[in-house]
């Protein structure tokens, strides 16, 4: 999505983008979804409702990228001193976020978007935070599964069940991560730096 | 939904509903998807919007609804007289049908829907399907997963990656399926019945 690349902070577009994504999650505080429009957006942002066309194409498409702004993690994952309590504290916060109201409807205007490359960057904000613990603990000398391991054994079930089913508890989460955990091999625990 | 359940079939109300259900997979054959609205719907079906709107609402939970029927299985999972082989050759075909583009789009239309029974009953379709696969191991005295781990272990890492991310190649798949049944412990070894 083109809105999302290379805008010069500060710049023209940059502006326009922040006044309509602030409008657009204004309006969300005190109006029922079906009812926010691009014209809608438009006057509260001060923007024509053109502007918001050319730039976006449609209402999903807005909304998927407003979600992908507040999807994005504005912390770095807890440091307990060990991986596998790092994974666990993350995983659980992840749950609990997501399967909240709002993190449920993020994630539902990521994926109504015709455009698949919200879903792809959702997907890899939170490979950066698994990829974050899994540095650490290497740092520490620490072994720790391959990321792309947590993301099919933690994050998946997680996702998968707060979609399309019950969000799982915590006595589940920790069985995930437990699992994931016990993917490390010998061999692959390294010598502290 | 209330349109799914208890419906007399052959009755006044199933009628309607099949009706408006052919409309749309008619349509979608050929226009696209934002151009099918309720009055357009309500025209090629034969009945009135208010019609449609009475029973379904909105659009989404039409569109929602049409997708858990065109999403429900039509064929037991094939018998290869081996539960392993059987839950292999399920993903595949799983991970195949999902991934394809009328596949991700009854997905997507599910999930947009506010209301999320249609969702869950795709998870049902999916756990009915492995429920039958280690229904047939048993009954061959061969020992099975738990179907909430193949859950886990394998649906939900398939349907993340093709949600989020790319679709996951047969060796994938495969690994996967391995590394559920790989879960069976010795002790869960049945008697041949």
């Amino acid at each position: 999505m083109a809105s999302r690349e290379g805008l010069r902070p500060g710049g023209r577009s940059a502006r326009v983008q922040a006044s309509v994504h602030g409008a657009v999650q204004a309006l969300m505080t005190r109006m029922e979804r079906g009812e926010i429009t691009i014209p809608v957006i438009a006057t509260e942002a001060g923007v024509t409702p053109s502007t918001i066309y050319r730039r976006w194409g449609d209402i999903q498409e807005l909304l998927a990228d407003v979600a992908v702004e507040r999807l994005k993690p504005d912390m770095e994952p807890v440091d307990t001193g060990e991986g596998g309590k790092d994974l666990l504290a993350w995983a659980e916060q992840y749950a609990e976020e997501m399967s909240s109201t709002p993190g449920r409807e993020m994630i539902r205007d990521v994926l109504a978007a015709q455009d698949g490359s919200g879903a792809y960057q959702c997907c890899n904000f939170t490979k950066q935070q698994i990829e974050l613990i899994a540095g650490r603990a290497k740092d520490r000398g620490e072994a720790f599964p391959d990321v792309d391991d947590v993301m099919d054994r933690v994050v998946s079930p997680i996702m998968y069940r707060i979609l399309f089913g019950e969000a799982p508890d915590a006595a589940h989460v920790t069985r995930l991560v437990s699992g994931a955990m016990q993917l490390i091999s010998p061999a692959s625990v390294g010598e502290p730096t």
